[in-house]
């Protein structure tokens, strides 16, 4: 039954039921009234978030399915509130889709997005559908709250270590390899089993929540903010908002293992990847020096994710020099113009 | 220039320019960061909304200025606010549009926006902004607060009197003259200054605001909505949320003199349009029947806004008993069925 045969008031009965309705820690009125009433925790700054997410600028239709669009949907939102450091809490779901659309997707939207955001303690508190003239729409705001000091991107220093957990690539190699298709992908030799893992961190990334709070309470940590757009454009954030400088050696930051081994096959540079690609959700930040190796240590043993220090920060507005594996500044790898465009 | 040619950074900054860049209250971090981080009122409840506006399904570009439909994006979230008798605080703002659209006119949709959200003290916090495939599409999440009790629509209670602020009708008029085009509503012999009365009720409605916290602080009200989807559908929603049933008289609805007019003119029946034209953002309550008269003129009084007693609620989940002129039941005005379908 497509949503337009369903109704509005029947596909948000369906939706309010598969949240099990039961009350959620901090939400005396969810779903079904004029606004969601929350109560935050009392001494908590509240953090506020939005994302929109398109058919055909963010995802096709043809590669993702109605469950990773709602997961990455989520994620995207989570991996903000992780950058802050902070703790999410509360969701409220923008969704247009054609009338046309099976309400059985919509159901299945939703499923994802539940999957990505229980995990967290995240509640879907509220929201609004219409039918789209054309093409998904998604906007999902989420809530969060910092019971601390939330970390920003204005706040680098000059001197700090530039770092970034995890490794980048995987979900640009995953675009890619969406893009091309499986049999093309297989043509070029690439195993099932890399194409579904570099496809997996496209489409259902895993934002670094229990990091970002570990980070964000860490006082040695000046600055950090999400890898979403490409670790050449956030670095760019933290040097804009902080008005300074940075120094990246390219042979020091972490390439995914998964994006080498699609980058070979395909003949592409995976720095390029790295560098460029976005949407790893990884996190950037900055740190006091002298306190990287220690912080690094600790935060691998309490999380199992490694940060690895790729540059520092510099005094002055003088952009990103990116240095080769002779010290000497280069060029990043030749522009990469995914479909996003 | 287009935003294309623009680019998404230099956009944002435009946008976070025409906010003015002063700190705003309980705003220590807004525009710019990977969240807003924002100080709730301690001792206040969190209130939270969203609504989707897409263009060729609730606006039209034809007739809606960007400065109309970022007011009207704006309203509809304030008014949302208002039916919960919150104070509205902080906006974030998704908005999604063709590469080729005129950088200008996003600033002119901001511009709609924050001219719709300054009398009441609201601040834009975030957002994204993405190009569109196709057509403008928007999401706003308002955040308020509420010092005390939320009005809820699930509290109706049996005996209740069911009154509304002002009149209803104009902003369904306004549809149908917009969609009709000034020429041909001319040729019906329709004066400007009513065309222009009745579409600017369509295309800049008026959150009740004020009206929503005075009544929302009245102890003899027991639920309230705002009537965004028409009187019958919301009153509905109130009978289903209370589990209750209602009687209107038709000839106790409030109909805007906009309204009639425009009716007689084109032969339409005004009622209709007052009972199932929506989007006229009054707000739709049930209080105490002892108590209705002493509320109406203190209502009155305050805010200078007229609250009419239009019918009862009931025990049982019997819906909505719609009586004609001579007491007995009759059947709502054939349905209208606007574009958005």
């Amino acid at each position: 039954m497509s949503v337009r045969e369903l109704g509005e008031l029947e596909l948000i009965r369906r939706i309010r039921e598969a949240g099990g309705g039961a009350p959620a820690a901090g939400v005396p009125v969810g779903i079904g009234d004029d606004a969601a009433v929350l109560s935050v925790t009392p001494g908590s700054s509240l953090l506020a978030t939005t994302d929109l997410v398109i058919e055909d600028v963010h995802f096709r239709r043809a590669w993702a399915t109605p469950a990773d669009i709602g997961w990455k949907a989520m994620a995207v939102n989570l991996s903000d509130i992780a950058a802050m450091g902070g703790i999410p809490r509360w969701a409220l779901i923008g969704l247009a889709v054609p009338g046309d659309t099976p309400a059985a997707d919509v159901e299945r939207f939703y499923g994802g997005l539940r999957e990505a955001a229980s995990p967290h303690g995240v509640t879907v508190v509220g929201g609004d559908t219409s039918q789209s003239p054309r093409g998904w729409f998604i906007n999902v705001t989420l809530l969060g709250e910092h019971p601390g000091r939330p970390q920003l991107r204005s706040t680098a220093r000059a001197g700090d270590a530039v770092a970034v957990t995890g490794a980048l690539g995987r979900s640009a190699a995953g675009l890619t390899l969406l893009e091309m298709g499986a049999d093309e992908a297989r043509r070029h030799g690439l195993p099932d089993a890399l194409v579904d893992e570099v496809a997996s961190a496209h489409l259902r990334p895993r934002a670094r929540v229990a990091e970002g709070r570990w980070l964000g309470a860490a006082p040695a940590v000046h600055a950090m903010l999400d890898c979403s757009d490409g670790l050449a454009t956030d670095l760019g954030h933290i040097c804009r908002e902080s008005a300074v400088g940075a120094r990246v050696a390219l042979d020091l930051v972490p390439i995914a293992s998964g994006a080498e081994a699609a980058a070979r096959a395909l003949g592409h540079d995976p720095v390029q990847w790295a560098t460029s690609g976005g949407e790893d959700y990884e996190l950037l930040l900055t740190c006091d020096p002298a306190e990287v190796e220690r912080l690094s240590t600790a935060f691998r043993k309490s999380t199992g994710t490694p940060l690895t220090v790729i540059g520092e920060i510099e005094a002055g507005k003088s952009g990103i020099v990116w240095l080769g594996a002779d010290g000497n500044p280069v060029a990043l790898p030749a522009g990469f113009e995914h479909f996003r465009g």
